[in-house]
């Protein structure tokens, strides 16, 4: 059972003004609440289908779970079908770490704005062992709900920071790649113990002010004609390729 | 100007049921119409803004553009904002091409079904010089709005098949790779002249008919947590390790 004040609540949170205002977010659909149980999150509510409630592990400490019938889970969530739930949890502070350890790579976003796209860069972070993503303020909130679900649960395992990227990268003191059309080869770099890595936006790559902080262009060789590749798929070429000497 | 009769004709054609019918599909946007311009495609109608009709060069063939409003083009458009324009087109034929060429790679997806997935991987065969694709039945529509849209232009240059994909990849005869979890490092691949890549849906990965058909099982290496990556991603990542050596 859902409350029309309960699924109005819900439905608010669909929009970024009230999930700043209240500090929630969603959490929908069956990977993403049974990653979420298992997590530092703290969760308010969750309302689910009986179906989803027999795969909640028994030592979950999360206990009260909302029953609703299918469709009152259709009317609340963001998916276009979702028969398992919704999930309404707290907005995490999340701390910068400390910069720079040893052999570290610092990823950078500039400027993404595609939901989809910044959900499977976090996914790529997270394969890849990155527990942090440094993104300039006009990057897309990180608890959009596509953002969380493209994500595929890894938003648990992965913090993303928001602040101004200049004085940022500036203060890191460490040699920045940045991903261009027309730089150097990514399958004949040598890499630095630790440095940062740029990726621009999708419209328009990496905006001049930040392109001045950049000491390595790199670039995925092309053999056919595009003009460009997808800014998420372009992050995981680079990736696999710095990661490929470990 | 447009009428209720072509408004209504236009948005029929954002379901697959009534492209099917009538043999149309829609490009819409700036870039998308700019490329359809110069390609193979033949254009029913175009509706667009005085502000994009500035942006066709000269030389075009296609003369008969339907001014509209922005209001109007946003009222027939799939976009949630276009400013720009959206082309009728019709359907083409895509013949099978004669298979296989010498040091030929065949990419094969069995059943992806996101649409901006499709519309990514199309892209990525763009830039490595792929022209076609071969595709399971139950893969997504090529002509999906969602699909031409994330192509960014590349639909023009990439045919996709639809058949099944069995008997087509026996009647191959040449070696198979598949990307799944614990399979060979692609960092240590020795390729082939020909082969073919088969890259599986996002929730089950290659259905159990065609692993069974597949020669070597390949991986990209993980060093984190996350249980999988993006489809589209993954074969981005295979495709720059399989041209590394060209």
């Amino acid at each position: 059972m859902i409350s029309k004040q309960q699924q109005k609540y819900v439905q608010s949170l669909h929009n970024k003004k009230y999930r700043t205002e209240y500090g929630k977010f969603l959490v929908e659909g069956e990977k993403g609440i049974l990653e979420i149980l298992n997590s530092g999150y703290e969760i308010e509510n969750i309302f689910c289908t009986e179906n989803f409630k027999a795969k909640v592990p028994v030592d979950t400490k999360f206990k009260t779970l909302n029953i609703c019938k299918e469709e009152e889970i259709q009317a609340i969530s963001t998916f276009k079908t979702n028969n398992s739930g919704v999930a309404i949890v707290n907005q995490k502070k999340q701390a910068i770490p400390s910069l720079v350890n040893e052999n570290q790579l610092i990823l950078i976003l500039d400027d993404i704005k595609d939901p989809g796209n910044l959900g499977t860069i976090i996914r790529l972070a997270d394969w890849y062992g990155i527990t942090d993503i440094f993104c300039s303020q006009n990057t897309v909130e990180f608890y959009n709900p596509k953002v969380i679900n493209s994500t595929m649960g890894s938003f648990i395992r992965v913090s993303v920071h928001y602040l101004e990227l200049a004085p940022f990268i500036e203060s890191l003191q460490i040699p920045i790649l940045g991903a261009f059309l027309g730089g150097q080869n990514i399958h004949h770099l040598t890499m630095e113990k630790s440095f940062g890595l740029v990726i621009g936006s999708e419209s328009h790559g990496i905006s001049p002010e930040i392109e001045k902080l950049i000491n390595t262009k790199i670039t995925i060789p092309r053999v056919g004609l595009a003009e460009s590749l997808n800014a998420a798929v372009a992050t995981g070429i680079i990736l696999d390729n710095i990661f490929r000497d470990i």
